[in-house]
């Protein structure tokens, strides 16, 4: 898949780099390094683009992430000490104006630095911790426990009979969205059980036939999206009203009118999340 | 797919109680209750099948998981102090004697009580947790945060050149085996990018058309195991030493008298390894 939002990243992510701290330590050096602009956790555009600035001369390696490498020029950002807040408005107007590669090395930065801030102690024995491996660990100086980023896998999926497709409208969606079904994949089970589970937890259906269509990292804080269509059995459900206020069949022709922009009998997700893919992919 | 190792787990997860403290608790009281046997974390087995016995009267809820439910019955685990040790000769042993569907529910008992016992201090401020939502979860007593198990992706990949297969072999597996090579997935990429990454990382192979082919949970201790083919633009190799010491192009036919038992060339992993089913669905 192409053109999924938050993919097409184009930083190498220099590996070697993160298990050489002296080689790190001189990339922060290099007069030609860039460190990512960011509010908070907003990115501060510049042109349309990504917004850029030296490193400074004082800066410390514990404090910073190496985001990857491009074209011999080394990109990093700083850590943030509080973790970020949920997306806001002009978040989303920014990540609509990013090119895709940008929004990617974005979604990166943005989950590795709210991790860093959620992780500062070490949940094995309770001491604080520091960042190693160039950002992208901390280490517990008291009992030597190593902890990595969390990738949190969700799956998200279209359960469809009889040529039409089941969508789902949680309580917090803008007026008149639906969108694909979609939760949290459990240690122990597989991403087609998962999608199993989800659908008949939600929505009472139980499906066969679980199809991988594509997968998209979201950076809120840090999720992998796992898109899937499943076959129902049949089109009776029973809706799980904590987690949706209403579910309904569409057919082929109203995805492709809602994905057009005719939002009379549902509206869509926005482009850059995979739940439109998939809707698109469906639809086809 | 069907068959692959720790799927087909037959209990119901039951979110609903996980929700409900005081069903919680009357389930953990029913007198048809079980509590999987485990010593340590390894099972323990009765003719060739996961050992149960009942809940000990003074069980507090506090110290169990509930696996789910199965006719009506739930299924328990109880917390173990220390978190576990590596695989075992014995464990392996064991896990080839269970049905798929019992090598599922101990795959998700082992991960979830592991992951209490690396996680017994909240990450965002140092303070001691306690269990809730019937042991899927922690909550820190003095901040408030949640914490729930970790699923760690790793994608487990075929790069694919003029009818061969790249395997690798890292210097901890048994004598002459190869497998697929493999790499956690990082925050901000897709299943298909980290796909791309990993073989160029570990053996220098730039490849193309990434197509999904399976999954399975993996609990040791706790990843979700992403197979995937992909076609690499040439067959040149460049080996990271630090991850392989050596790495081979294969034939179809290599790969089918290795599946089949003869060793002369290369031994394949396990059956119930996810390696095992991406060999025999690329040899096909």
């Amino acid at each position: 898949m192409n053109g999924l939002g938050f993919t097409g990243g184009r930083l190498d992510r220099a590996d070697p780099l993160r298990h050489d701290e002296p080689g790190f330590a001189a990339a922060l050096a290099d007069p030609a390094a860039r460190l990512l602009i960011l509010n908070e956790y907003q990115p501060v555009m510049a042109e349309g683009r990504l917004g850029w600035t030296a490193i400074a001369p004082d800066a410390r390696p514990e404090d910073h992430v190496l985001l990857g490498i491009e074209d011999g020029v080394p990109h990093f950002a700083r850590l943030v000490a509080e973790p970020a807040a949920g997306r806001s408005v002009e978040m989303i107007a920014a990540l609509h104006a990013l090119a895709a590669g940008e929004a990617a090395t974005y979604a990166a930065a943005r989950s590795v630095l709210d991790w860093h801030a959620r992780h500062g102690f070490c949940a094995r024995c309770g001491a604080a911790t520091a960042p190693f491996r160039a950002g992208w660990g901390r280490r517990c100086p008291a009992c030597g426990t190593e902890h990595f980023p969390r990738v949190d896998p969700v799956v998200i999926m279209i359960a469809e009979h009889d040529g039409r497709a089941l969508l789902g409208r949680q309580p917090a969606f803008p007026p008149g969205r639906y969108s694909a079904l979609a939760g949290f994949l459990e240690p122990g089970e597989s991403i087609e059980e998962a999608v199993v589970r989800e659908l008949f937890e939600e929505a009472g259906v139980r499906v066969r036939d679980v199809r991988y269509i594509a997968s998209q990292p979201w950076p809120f804080p840090s999720s992998l999206m796992i898109a899937c269509v499943a076959t129902a059995l049949d089109d009776r459900l029973a809706i799980d009203t904590t987690e949706l206020e209403d579910a309904i069949w569409v057919s082929r022709d109203e995805v492709r009118a809602a994905l057009a922009g005719d939002a009379s009998r549902f509206g869509v997700p926005p482009a850059y999340a995979i739940a439109h893919t998939l809707l698109e992919t469906w639809a086809r």
